[in-house]
């Protein structure tokens, strides 16, 4: 048992040209691209790579789409800067997780906060994989960020 | 004093492929990318066209970001799905409003929802001009989507 | 026999904010995006819609990536710009096709070019279904633009 | 005066869930936006950060847009596999450069090239910066890629 939150996942990333628009910065859908890199980072680091989820291919796949996102914009970002995304999890289910990034700039400020909650799909009454469950319920952080 | 409320303002998209993703459906953070081209041609129609707004050029910009997004998914929607938005104006305030839109597919149900909150910043104590307010306000509809 | 080469297919779109850049203008890569948007419109046109070719679900696909684009800039393209594309089959062989896309602005000025080429993979020796190759040959235009 | 080429400069990234399509690889108008962070993250390699170059700010601005761009594609690229950029600087006018970019996988098998062409605008006459062209000409590699 932790007493002690675990550490977020950290990931790290680069605003580039084409994440900005004409009124100089990041486009807000375009935080979501990022979010999911994290997460998809974040899943090949616990041991459930996304292209195995998926199925591409022969394996039976776990469809676990997205079925709630948010997200709230504190500081613009701008080309070239570096930010970093801490990822936590925020709740764990039997059909679905939740998700928090908090996107820190390279003072530490934080820029913008989201969340997405991933459900399984279809297979009545099926629950998450125990494994998935278990990776992630250890790496629950129950000091949720304020959307 | 409207009695009934506002129509919703109408955008049609198709849903095309590099909306989707490897799993087959609307990678989800693209949703957010189509409610803000509805949102560009409401404001067109509404006579706030947004490169005016973001000042390309000489004029005096409005910076009109976005602080808040969030969405909620209900149906998996597919390369070459016909795809009608439904702009409704949720909140006008002295600096934001709020925008939710309803995604429907060609038999009607809904797909997906969204909302978005525009706030002006800088200029201390600042208020949205009063002929984008009363444009604004003129549309409001006071039965908001639950997100 | 036609003397006369057949008419464009033409697609309309505006430049919205997310194909913009924080230089101002529409960044260079979202050009091939609307490109193939305009080839998912014509290949429903002509009665092949790309959802079919793909074969998500039961039906066999046939695999058509694209096998080499190009795009020459002639114009910077902004926010709320109306542009339409013509789009030209330029090339059909046994087992590969090339389409020219001119955009064109509201005034009719050429703002961009690009080609992309279509190839069949995998299936050893197979040919483009013979319907399919019947249907592009009937439209080909044997002026290409010049890349 | 170098006997042999210069070193390409590396640029290592990852397919991600958005950059595929329903089709299950990468959607092709994606790989001109990873060449273009390579091309940005070379930049500030070499000392001519972008954001400086595009003049956000006060800066008066070096407007270098993509005159043209190409790519073939050669192998598919999907969900989760590591790829390795290398950009070459083909080639250095006075008014404009060529870079080459080769797309690596994991075995060092080529899946992509492309090519960028960066053109001074406007400025009735003038020339690339001499610091710049000097930058680049230092790296020019004389065998380019064949597309």
């Amino acid at each position: 048992m932790n007493s002690q939150p675990p550490a977020p996942y950290c990931y790290d990333l680069r605003i580039r040209l084409h994440d900005t628009d004409a009124a100089g910065v990041l486009f807000y859908g375009h935080l979501f691209r990022h979010a999911h890199d994290a997460y998809e980072s974040f899943m090949d680091q616990i041991g459930f790579p996304l292209h195995e989820l998926i199925g591409a291919g022969a394996a039976p796949s776990l469809p676990l789409p997205i079925s709630r996102a948010e997200a709230r914009y504190l500081r613009p970002l701008r080309q070239g800067d570096a930010v970093r995304v801490e990822l936590r999890v925020a709740e764990v289910r039997t059909r679905s997780f939740a998700l928090d990034y908090r996107f820190l700039d390279d003072q530490d400020r934080p820029c913008a906060e989201a969340r997405t909650v991933h459900c399984l799909v279809g297979g009545d009454g099926a629950s998450l994989p125990h494994a998935l469950r278990r990776a992630l319920t250890e790496r629950v952080d129950h000091r949720p960020i304020r959307l």
